[in-house]
């Protein structure tokens, strides 16, 4: 998608000028394991025009290989988004309907060939919610995923303001995350879109791993929000015996904090890929999320060693030279 | 609509903002009408979001009343520039499907109460060309305005990529046309809007005089592209009698050509409504003209007094203090 | 009045550019109102140049109705800002002598027929503060207020700087605030302006209710501040009877407090046109005051359902979309 | 002055911002004249607050000696500029009422030690037009000059719009100029300061001569204005015997004109002082007024090589690398 | 390289800003290919920090593949360009002393690998002026080349002041030159790099002929600078037998020419990989060496349809939409 | 130097445009002075370019007398900035290898005659960290400085990255530092640049003075960085008899923590100057260090007064008008 925001801290009325991102939950994943140095493609629909050439251009500048992606449609999605500040909040404005993206269509794909000699397949929640074409375009890539043996990772992410076409997110997102490994959610997304209710994280996965056996490792992270620009912040694992808890960090400058969850997810992907211990693996992954917003824009451009340099504390906050 | 264009003269490929400037062919008449202290109402459907409420600000900020204004639907027409230079041409990305505008519909205006006390109503053809229920909703404010006794001029503005909904331009315009006193149009409109046919604009005229009784003044551009920074203009008025001709000036700085032929009409209604004559009424409207290509955004911000003086050349180029 | 202030957080001496504003306290004050969507007319005097044109496009997009300005005179009055960070304060240079405004006139206003139809009449100190003719002028409006039966509201606004042309506030504003219903005000206001000196702001009330009995409420609101960037404030409303007070905000990042008072007097006006309770209309107010220091310019653009969010700790730093 | 100007093109009922720069035609002259390699130091006025201490900083970074600058008043003369562009002028408003330099007084300056040492004095004709106090000032530097027997230039500078004080230029300026050695003007100039009227430039010079005796040279430039960005430009001199004439320069693409007399001058000065022959002398003088023309500013930014390499007509447009 | 330039038209020494732009003489063909659909690799050294990723990046985003480029050393040259205007010239001032690509070495590359499956090489004559070990490295990829069976083109590119290493240009180049097929150069390029002399073009080819008898094509581009803004550009092309000239194209509005030479090779590269006639392939060599002046930065960001409209002189200077 | 730096907060693989600004640890220390009104001149080699040139000119228009600087050589060390945030640290990457400054020689300077009339010499351990003769030079000057009875001062400012050229630290600077009175470290300065090692400052300092008995004061700052908006800094002095403590500030929103160390310096050195005692020279050298973080740029653009109200804590964060 196209983000279009106004200058920090400038109200959508007032503006005269919108910086240009890119982004996209699966996007911000990719291009953040590429930023660690994994191999990483990202699969979509974009519009054959020149907005469509130019978020191709951001993924290729950030390394992330879009040989599959279809430029098809005529439209690209637009989100304008502007910046909170202390006591206001940060709003988003959706403006993606009829989309390349929402006119998506599993016959697009072929995912035997896309998917040969990978070994991880990511997805997010946003996809099966905009259409039933993407719900079913995501379907097809997670079965076959599952078929050559990929892990699978699933970013919940229920919005319901996203569920427009006709389908709730219970009716749609139980076969998708019923074939995944690894999730990210909290209590709503359990709720919403796996008919899983309980007031507690730990009770709520018992339930999911015995509905969902394929299920070995449900992460969420706690935020817990000051103002727009002060937030406290740490994530949680379940590893299907107990629930590791990540350091707790304090975040009192925020500069945006859209994809901070993307941020999460590729670090615990990272960590997995790296054969890491769960805690280890929980570490990086937070750090690697309160680093991105400080980041301008939807992507995290950091590196592992930056967010290692936090993880253990080194250097933090020291300029250096 | 919402013009979003990368700061000249960067292409969108490598754009990393966008300038934000609302307008629109009618409204782009309507500012430029209120900067020559014509009191004008712009009727028209905006989104009830921060986008309908910036753009109806943008209007309020240049004189023009925007009671009559409807807010509806959800998204507000999007249309991207990116400004041409020397041999590279201007070009335009429009992204305005399911605008609220494209939704507009007759059952929202009761036109006998907003044309009251007005003395003249102004339409251009891009408004029927984008959906069947903005040309209905066209052809009902001009038949009122006729009822009740108003000039009405129509810029034919004939773009053969606008009429997708099925209609041919040649279906629909001939009703609103025939209802008008006074149009703006070049060969190319006439044969697609009005089925006249005709190498020659004198000789077309008076096929227009004969098919369309109603129409006392055709007024055309003469528009000599030397490439995009540099061009000719000069402007004719065909009067049932005679064809006038302007002064023809050569622009070699273009600064922004869009709603250069807004300003032209404007000019036009300026000039007959202080009931010059038809020459006087010309020359003004294409010194408006020339004067709008060295303001950047889609209206006029000039003055009588300014466009009075180029007509006159007194001052062009003179340091004025 | 225009404002001019470097880029935050650059010094005057080191600017390059000014980001140009309009502000002024009783204007913010309408443009607040205008915003929640109260109609309220703006009457002042503005140069007869694109300046004052500019003031009145800026009044006008914020859709307060600039009908009563009286154009005249040649200069706009102008202040300075450098924007304070952390330990470093901010700081005003004003440059307003011989303003349109410093030579606005009683002769120049009509105020039977301006205030025709009015429900509610508000004033700041900074007017009479700036020249005798300014304050006659403010004195025949609020006497022709209280003859028309609107409520009357003053901003005391004491700045000794400001009183120049040979008068001390205690001259001057006693007769002004004699007439008013509600008045915004602290200790040094109340000392230099009305001669009520008492160390505790109750005590303060209750004296100045026997001097000035037309006056139903005094507010005052509490600011602490850490440094540049970090406040707390709350406000506290004496009913004459009982000292009401606010909750407590603290403010960790602010982005522009100019104009924060003249947003809490329009919550004020807002809540008690909205026939609320004093606490309900204080909470509002001192929310509304809240959310200013996050807009950037002098005026506070929110919504009334943003600052009843604030009030009722709903979304606040969430990512609202 | 600081000059505050949109940024090209905007007109200034749509600028944000301001671009700030600072500048006054004997400034002009100072700076021009330091670029090219000759100690200059300007005697004036500042307020004592950060736009005086800017003004002076802008100086000194273009090495102009600014100790006896006289630091007192309260504001800095204003003027603001909107860039013209193609057919539409460019237009300054002024904003210098009660500025330091219109207060400036002739007690304040010691001519005797500030001219000490020095080969030239240079004035102009807008000091004496600002305020009697203002030509008496410089009055007295002109004589104390020429009995220190410095060379002396004035530029006549007539601008109507200025002489407000009560006085006509042509009860101020003959004996201001009855002082000077080298003065540069046009017809009006002549006529409105001088008392010289004629319709032919040489007719005229040979009046001023009988006139005015102590007068050496006179020179003019001529500038025809096609339109805002496109001039012919060339100058001649009158030697008392000969009117010499320089190559005339086509400018198409005029970025800021405002001070390109200044530059004149100084390229004279830079000439005399050199003891080059007057041909040489006139065709470095306009080069330099040529190239003023591409400088952003009030200043001409530009080396004695690369008015050198105008004047030769060697590298104009190449890549110099 | 890294190139960093003031806002037009800033001069440097008042510059508070600069603009990044990543370039180079083989990088910018590269680039210009891979717009035009050429899949295209570039070889080079980049420095391992964040601006050796930077660029790279750059060249990414623009479709070229980067997988051969070595990252060693620890400085990437830099350029700073200052853009002229009218009749001031535009300066560049390197930074280039011992970056990565000055120390690039033979031994990093192992061209038959890199060359594999490629049709065409292209080598720039900066290459070997920089340092010997970049002329060895670039050698060796020639002779590579040459067995491997690739067509090779060079561009001649004398510049005296790069050749600081102790050899001079007619020392290495001509063993260079020997191996390729096309070569892009004028009369002093022969001179000091050939040691051809002659005052006529095609004189001069039938000597190179002689000389050099694997050369097939040989190309210059003949620019008049009226002035910075203001040139007339074509070319020919001496095919061995006659010379073909391209139409002149009169530029008015340069926006950056810096890489027209490198967008005329592209050009070239272009038809003759289409197998294109020569004089076809002129024209579209030229056309798009006429766009790049369009372009802000070094590289050519436009496509094959717009350069074929050029060519056609289709909607030159429309606004397309 | 040079320094160029991404607007805050992007990161350096994000930039499209780098701001600029000069500095240098000595300069920084000059200007600072300057500011405060103490006579500074600044000593060292620049470039005889545009860069150079604009180096000088920054210094001048911050008053610092620039006569003394040597015009040699072919660059400007350049170093970049990423401003962290947040949990993300600040980075400079260097760039100043064959520096003009670098180059500079003994030969190049007259130090008797540079330091005649002066009372003060301060030096950095930056300086002779570059190259043997940078150190050569500083030591040159210092016993200069010595031998006409000059204050001197040295920031030992150790860091390991810069010691390149074949020397330890722990060879150079004791001769340096043994000629000095006054001195700014802490513990690994200490230990690396005078072969004290101890854990304890009061301790180290005891030892310091036994062996550098000319030493009288030795002054360190206390950082504590939660993280890089955020520090917490206090400073301390030995004055061979007692360790005083300054007042500690906690800052909370750093814009620009570079030269903080050297604005520290600065104010100790206007506080000596003044004959101010050493603790209330040791609070408004921190008072004058916290405002250095909120002022962006290298330099300390404060005054007197300003640093004096910090230090009695008056109109913290109020509105100053």
């Amino acid at each position: 998608m196209m983000r279009l925001s106004p200058p920090s801290p400038e109200r959508f009325i007032q503006a005269k000028q919108f910086e240009i991102n890119f982004g996209g939950s699966e996007a911000n994943v990719a291009v953040s394991l590429a930023h660690f140095g994994i191999g990483s493609t990202f699969v979509t629909c974009l519009p054959e025009n020149d907005f469509g050439k130019a978020a191709e251009a951001h993924l290729q500048s950030n390394k992330v290989v879009t040989e599959q992606i279809n430029f098809r449609g005529s439209r690209i999605g637009i989100y304008f988004l502007e910046h909170g500040v202390d006591h206001r909040s940060s709003r988003v404005l959706y403006d993606r309907a009829d989309s390349a993206f929402e006119n998506i269509d599993p016959t697009y794909f072929k995912w035997e060939e896309i998917l040969d000699g990978a070994s991880w397949f990511h997805w997010s929640g946003i996809t099966p919610a905009i259409s039933q074409s993407a719900a079913d375009t995501c379907y097809d890539a997670i079965r076959t995923a599952r078929k050559l043996g990929l892990r699978i990772s699933g970013d919940i992410n229920y919005r319901r303001n996203l569920w427009q076409y006709g389908k709730r997110a219970n009716e749609i997102m139980p076969s998708l995350i019923a074939e995944s490994d690894i999730i990210i959610g909290g209590l709503p997304d359990f709720e919403n879109c796996m008919s899983v209710i309980s007031p507690d994280f730990t009770d709520a996965c018992k339930k999911i791993q015995q509905k969902y056996p394929s299920i070995t490792k449900i992460v969420n992270s706690n935020r817990e929000s000051i103002h727009a620009s002060h937030n406290k912040i740490s994530a949680m694992l379940w590893d299907k015996h107990n629930l590791l808890k990540s350091k707790e960090y304090e975040l009192t400058h925020i500069v945006d904090r859209v994809g901070s969850g993307d941020a999460l997810m590729a670090g615990l992907i990272y960590g997995w890929l790296s054969n890491w211990k769960d805690q280890e693996t929980l570490e990086f992954a937070i750090a690697a999320c309160v680093l991105k917003h400080t980041v301008p824009g939807d992507v995290n451009l950091v590196s592992v060693e930056e967010v290692g340099s936090l993880v253990k504390g080194v250097n933090v906050g020291k300029l250096l030279r």
